[in-house]
């Protein structure tokens, strides 16, 4: 079972979440279990590893729970994240960024020393030389995946040129050619479910063809790293991943719903807050604002889904001001009620909390820690 | 002089910014002095007080430089921010924010206790009931604002209903009417500046024909607090307000030079970035993505203007990734270089930091933690 609870913030008498001050993060901890669990059999029914990206949560606890479950090790972005997940005694790490710079290169290296197992994705011979510095200051080889661009277009190559980094790599003293890695941002936004399909299918068949000509060269590719919860949805589909790296799926969120991964019941992080103004019948304000929910998206010009009211629509978002429609018809609305918001994307979400609610049955069970929030570097 | 430093964070050997790992935000410490000094003069030359809305910094230490230089208390949004503010000695305080429910009102009167010296602005008899409770808890009557809506159409009310709630606070025990609270939201996002000041001049006929109507009651009304840093470019328009509350002023940002209430120059705060990726010619990806940056704006179509290439455009944020394109006659940019950004909107930008790194002739002088981060309720 989920337990993210330092032991000293334990709850003995759990007391109901309405009574506590807003806005607040709830999370229910039985549907984050449930997700936790249905992702891990998914992976494992489709033969391939699950390597879950703790960026969504941000928290070693439920790190250790994804492993727990058998994940094979986690995902990070930053070495920031790193060092949080391996004070927790987490060493197997994909960070999943390229590191740049003789800063990043001895953090990196010092990392290692601590017993940090590093696979680091890259695209260019600068993070190249980076991975390789930190490898020689460690005293050992870095595991490197060639970071590959299947229609994002934000980091990664392609083609020959893509070819041409992993064989580098390859021949490169002190790090070790480890595979593939890609994320199909670009299938994020997709309504249709035949287009998102036809997406990771491009995508597997970039991978295959990659594989097929870097192993031309007798180079192995151990490993086709793929990433992303929509995608993750679909992993039945996938013929040239070894292993997948869904982040949100932990929790979920508008932007997974939408994309028909998740449904309304699988999302376990709420924000939770009062109605504190309705200047007109058809206007109302809520004291969660962009400092709550993030300003990303909208979605369907919302900033979140309103659970008890699905016909509301937060259309504006001041800092700490929700500014909510309500439909002709709506019913009268009592200020200083609460309601609580799904968000359209929980992973900013999560790193603007200090702390969030673990609750259970609607009952208040620990305050969890965002340890990595704000771990940007 | 700003100082801001905790005794212990201080450097005795500065040194330069290019050291530091990316991203981080850094404060230029004399840029931030003049900031605060050139509005506190605008203010008293108009014959205004000055009350900072400090959510922009979050940060006692600023806040105290403020009230040094003679603003007249200080501004926030929430109780959080109000705890934070007063731990440092900050009494003073303007709470904008319409504060609902018996939590709310139970803190409200801990704070009172502490020394708090509150005036809160509202708009419904929820929160008239919330803050005569705490004045009741707290054994003091507690200085109202009645929030007008003067067109942002979030907060607030207008005309004769506004003109009654006023009459209500009035009537009210463990309160006192202390007057009229706006918040032009609505002139942000124009650059014309016509179009601006006639807005400014639209919100301050309505403040006036709001305080005679009041009057007329013989209902005094001793306070007319207007807020934001453009409407504070042009306070010698105003005939009617005796208060500003500008905020970002401190530190300025692309919202406000887009409006031509600030120049480049004027911008204390910048988000250092390292360019980490270069897939294309065209392309380039930066390591400040939206948890450094947040989502709001665009401007433009950009997230952020990048000092040194002003002709590169951030069109994209992931959350950890800038996608930057480059116009086509671009000289080669070199991957690991740094480049500084001036965010969209610095208040969300320093609520997502640890920390800032305060500078001086570009050398580190100190390091600010972001005491109320976070601090939504």
């Amino acid at each position: 079972m989920v337990d993210n609870s330092p032991k000293n913030e334990r709850n003995s008498m759990p007391y109901a979440l309405e009574q506590l001050d807003t806005p607040f993060v709830a999370v229910d901890v039985d549907i984050v279990e449930d997700n936790l669990r249905r992702m891990q059999q998914q992976a494992e029914a489709a033969g391939l590893k699950l390597r879950p990206h703790t960026k969504t949560h941000k928290q070693p606890g439920l790190a250790q729970r994804q492993v727990e479950l058998g994940a094979h090790g986690i995902t990070v972005a930053k070495l920031d994240e790193a060092e949080v997940m391996l004070k927790a005694g987490l060493t197997d790490i994909l960070i999943a960024y390229p590191l740049v710079g003789r800063a990043k290169a001895h953090r990196l290296a010092l990392l290692m020393t601590r017993g940090l197992e590093p696979t680091i994705s890259l695209d260019s011979l600068e993070a190249l030389k980076t991975v390789a510095l930190a490898g020689q200051l460690a005293g050992r080889s870095v595991n490197v995946l060639a970071e590959v661009d299947t229609g994002f277009h934000r980091c990664g190559l392609n083609g020959s040129a893509l070819v041409e980094l992993a064989l580098t790599i390859h021949g490169t003293p002190g790090v070790r050619f480890g595979g593939l890695m890609s994320f199909a941002g670009h299938i994020s936004g997709h309504r249709d479910v035949d287009r998102i399909t036809r997406l990771i299918d491009e995508e597997d068949g970039m991978m295959h063809d990659l594989v097929r000509q870097i192993t031309a060269h007798h180079v192995p590719v151990d490993d086709v790293s793929v990433g992303g919860t929509i995608l993750s949805h679909h992993l039945q589909r996938l013929r040239t991943a070894t292993e997948v790296r869904p982040g949100i799926y932990i929790f979920n969120d508008m932007g997974i719903v939408t994309a028909h991964a998740a449904t309304i019941d699988q999302c376990a992080a709420r924000v939770w807050a009062t109605i504190v103004s309705q200047p007109e019948a058809h206007r109302l304000v809520l004291d969660s604002g962009s400092k709550m929910l993030s300003t990303d998206g909208p979605i369907d010009g919302c900033y979140g889904h309103i659970v008890e009211h699905p016909d509301w629509r937060i259309v504006r978002l001041s800092e700490e001001h929700a500014v909510v429609e309500l439909p002709p018809n709506a019913a009268p609305a009592a200020i200083g009620s609460l309601v609580s918001i799904i968000p359209n994307h929980i992973c900013t979400v999560m790193n603007l909390q200090n702390t969030v609610t673990a609750v259970r049955q609607g009952s208040v069970v620990a305050s969890w820690p965002i340890m990595a929030r704000g771990g940007t570097q």
